[in-house]
């Protein structure tokens, strides 16, 4: 999976420019990175009078604009999805951080100014960093808000140093189901290798993904 | 496959407003459509200042906004995408409509007005249809401008009431790989059916999705 760091913190501590700073050295270090940012209170962000923005008016479910540079996407959804889920749509990239998601399962930045008072948001256990101009007496790598070079070395330790290694995941109706076993995820993968390999165009490949869909009112 | 019509035409012979019209009369229907607006100019979608805006300008590569209503995605590309990479960003859509992309190989619906001259753009073999107030001597369904009825009628009869059945698609390293045979396409289904129903939280299956990526260096 894509490793997924959340950024949180009370309002007006800097949490934004954390990230800016933060994207900009990752890039500068090669990497690819993705952010997803919560929006609790409905955005606009087409223009009126647009095409895209006329066909979302007229009720399109979702709306893509596409030129050689660039992708938008505007969708309507039925419930807020879990960043998890919203992966999916991120794509090619080592790295998703968040700005917000306080209440998510990922691990945190917490952004802190003694300005904003000496209390923290998040538990202890679900901290990878703090930035901050206060020292916690915590067990918690801490970072002053200048040195997003420092914060930039944990993260690229901890996540994107790892060893390359094979992968196999199995998603049904949407939910992941876990291969909780080593035995499992090895017959999955030997069995969807040994698949694909007596089929031609298949030489040499690195990502496989197959799909399974029953369109008929029955499960199987 | 979800179904691809495309809408094209001379400019100002009214593709928006059609669209509009036949996207309001699809919902109508009961259909999730999805529409794809081709840009070659380059766009500006999100507004400067706003917090996924600065993720972008500090060089994210997939900046995506999350709400309980909506969400939001602007992503770099290297490339233009074709209309099927499109199609895994609109999701659960039963239909999807592009504005342009007279260049690409979906059957296309095109809007004629003789004020803008008598020629067409399209050939005869690429036409679903004609929205035209000038007949044309083709073996291709006619509509006046204001019948978006009849013509979502023809889309209902030709693309949304195909009986449903089961399909199985193979994705290697981003390309489809053709199930040429039924034969093929069995043995596919019938052992992902069969690796899948060993595991527990697989009961009643719609939709599986194996994915097996191998991130070292080598292919397999």
């Amino acid at each position: 999976m894509i490793p997924i760091i959340s950024v949180v913190g009370k309002s007006e501590v800097g949490k934004t420019t954390l990230l800016e700073k933060l994207i900009a050295e990752l890039k500068t270090r090669g990497y690819r990175v993705g952010t997803i940012k919560h929006d609790t209170h409905g955005f606009e962000i087409d223009k009126p009078g647009k095409d895209s923005w006329r066909h979302a008016q007229a009720g399109s479910d979702a709306v893509l604009i596409s030129s050689p540079e660039k992708l938008a996407l505007i969708k309507r959804v039925d419930r807020e999805r879990s960043l998890d889920e919203l992966l999916a749509y991120l794509g090619d990239v080592d790295l998703v951080l968040t700005e917000g998601y306080k209440s998510g399962d990922k691990l945190k930045i917490e952004v802190s100014r003694q300005a904003r008072g000496q209390e923290l948001l998040c538990r202890e256990e679900e901290l990878l960093a703090l930035v901050t101009d206060q020292p916690f007496d915590l067990d918690v790598p801490q970072f002053e808000h200048g040195d997003v070079a420092g914060l930039a070395d944990l993260i690229e330790k901890e996540y994107l140093m790892s060893p390359k290694k094979e992968r196999v995941s199995l998603v049904v109706d949407g939910r992941d189901i876990p291969l909780r076993t080593e035995f499992a995820a090895e017959v999955v993968k030997a069995v969807v290798k040994a698949l694909v390999t007596t089929l031609h165009g298949t030489e040499g490949a690195k990502r496989i993904i197959i799909t399974l869909e029953n369109e008929g009112e029955g499960g199987e």
